[in-house]
């Protein structure tokens, strides 16, 4: 029988968040349920939810950075047992059989691709509804374990902005001895400057003023350089083995090529609406590549929930409640959140249902 | 006291050939003087020459592709003997000192940049001439060994044209199970062919037609396919680990990133004039790169040869005189050369010296 949840839905683009109840289904042989602790905001929820990367399906629950605790588990669940502290990410299920899914990068399926954690098609036909929400299930292999060492507020974000960011920094090395740039210093900048330096690299954030320089050194970052600054492409010429760039705002792509070294990368994860210009000359001179990330397969998740627990870091957040969101959407669009907003999904337990 | 040569000179980008005589440096300790018996015509030897790169020093000779035979060394010279078969590339000189050239890319000096083997302001601060020409003199550590098992003059394209794609094909791994797509089937894209082929790939050659369909397949190549058929891009969309993209044209670049597997790489050697437009998300979308790539450090070139020798082949040529190069620049502007001219120097002997 399903079971009926409270959650946060909107019904189109432009109305505001209610509570609603939504169903979850009844757990199959190899789901889990859980029990939602905390469910970050993330600026992807805010595109999809206003339509701005396709058309999406209302009525609608968002979320994808979940964190809680096992409550039931399928007859066939081996992997976790009630009361375990887990997490959900971006994905719910992909093909499995693929050589991408064979090869722990689910969210590279080539078999239908995976199926989002909301407004995917389901196995079962339905729409996913995200994780602003009491309670979801989840298919076992798509669940994580949140070590003890983190909070659920502080994990939540980590399952998105974190396997996001720490993806790319692995792929291409930031280690010790690696010159790494953080450009933005956002809700995946914040987790970028993090990992990075946990990892060894020297990192400078590359933001377009000073303003958050404090934070960023907080973060773990050397030194932050204004990229208003005059001559800065000039300056910085050639400084960097790796650039990470998390904003989804037009760039001048060669110039910061040339801020890197030879055989240096530029790895983006933030997704501009428009098409980015830039001479291949920038990449054939020195070796240099332009390459993106997409959050990152289940293995190499759960690999870093257990490398920002070693290190002792999560996200830096805002806790807000089930009313505050669609006010958290306005601070989140205009950059004025350190760094994530959380969903205290302990609210729901006092907030009445809305037709 | 300096080695009066003869060389193939041009004294302005709209002159005209001409056999002038030129002055070889006297052999320094480190140097080695070789007598070049083939020399290579290369696209860049024309952008060069025609100002389509910038202004170049007048009167000029060209020429990166030389393979000759050592007919006298300095006295500090440990590294080749007079009668040894050498060769010479697009470098002479780098600064040996940097990250980059102690790590064997000496391409990429980042201290003042590799000094070319022309036009480039030489360690006297002359200007360097080419391989047009009977003799060079050149720095021992710059001077590659040629297997017997090639000819001078199918070895001569190998130090340009060869190692351009034997590096990207090395770097990004062409290798058995591995899919290969190689976009245009002029100099650079023969020998992508033939090297991806030989090192166990599964070859395609990408071109706008079929017309080179037979000598792709006698090149290495599985298939041929053209990209103006009808549904191109859907058809074969997700079916490559890596593309090397030979060709000097502007591409849709989105759409050839669409042709790419999860975490494929197109690596760039040919830089059309133009900016290259495509959406971050062409690489966002299953982590893929757009990588360039430039020549190859002095032992992977070495390196390209000895293999080149090994797997029996050497560039596809057609042999011109000194007093055909003039009419060679046109065919290969026109593309209508299979696959690359070389210069036979032996010519040299009987032309006149013009005023």
């Amino acid at each position: 029988m399903p079971i009926s949840v409270k959650a946060l839905q909107k019904t189109g683009p432009d109305a505001p968040f209610k509570v609603a109840t939504i169903d979850r289904r009844d757990p199959r042989p190899d789901d889990v349920l859980i029990d939602i602790k905390a469910a970050g905001i993330c600026h992807s929820d805010i595109h999809t939810i206003r339509n701005e990367w396709g058309e999406a399906h209302f009525p609608l629950t968002v979320g994808h950075e979940i964190a809680g605790v096992v409550e039931a588990v399928g007859s066939d669940v081996t992997k976790y047992k009630v009361g375990d502290r887990v997490g959900v990410g971006c994905m719910v299920n992909s093909c499995g059989e693929c050589e991408e899914c064979r090869d722990g990068q689910e969210q590279n399926c080539t078999r239908g691709g995976m199926v989002g954690t909301y407004d995917s098609e389901d196995v079962d036909g339905s729409i996913t509804q995200g994780g602003y929400s009491e309670k979801v299930v989840v298919n076992q292999d798509f669940v994580l374990r949140i070590p003890d060492a983190l909070d659920f507020d502080v994990a939540a974000p980590l399952l998105c902005a974190g396997i996001t960011t720490y993806s790319p920094l692995a792929t291409w090395d930031a280690a010790p001895g690696k010159k790494v740039a953080v450009l933005g210093l956002g809700g995946l900048g914040h987790m970028g400057v993090q990992i990075a330096a946990a990892k060894g690299a020297e990192v400078t954030v590359l933001s377009r003023s000073l303003k958050k320089e404090q934070e960023a050194k907080e973060l773990g970052a050397t030194r932050t350089l204004a990229t208003s600054e005059e001559d800065f492409f000039k300056n910085h010429r050639g400084e960097f083995d790796l650039i990470l760039n998390t904003i989804s705002a037009s760039i001048p792509v060669d110039k910061y090529m040339s801020l890197l070294k030879p055989r240096g990368v530029m790895a983006v994860v933030g997704l501009p609406p428009e098409k980015q210009a830039f001479s291949f000359g920038s990449v054939i001179g020195g070796r240099k590549a332009i390459a993106g990330s997409n959050i990152g397969g289940i293995p190499e998740t759960q690999e870093m929930l257990d490398f920002c627990a070693e290190h002792g870091f999560g996200a830096k957040i805002e806790k807000v409640s089930v009313h505050e969101v669609d006010d958290a959407y306005e601070r989140v669009v205009a950059g004025d959140v350190k760094f994530r907003c959380v969903i205290d999904t302990s609210t729901f337990a006092d907030a009445e249902v809305e037709a």
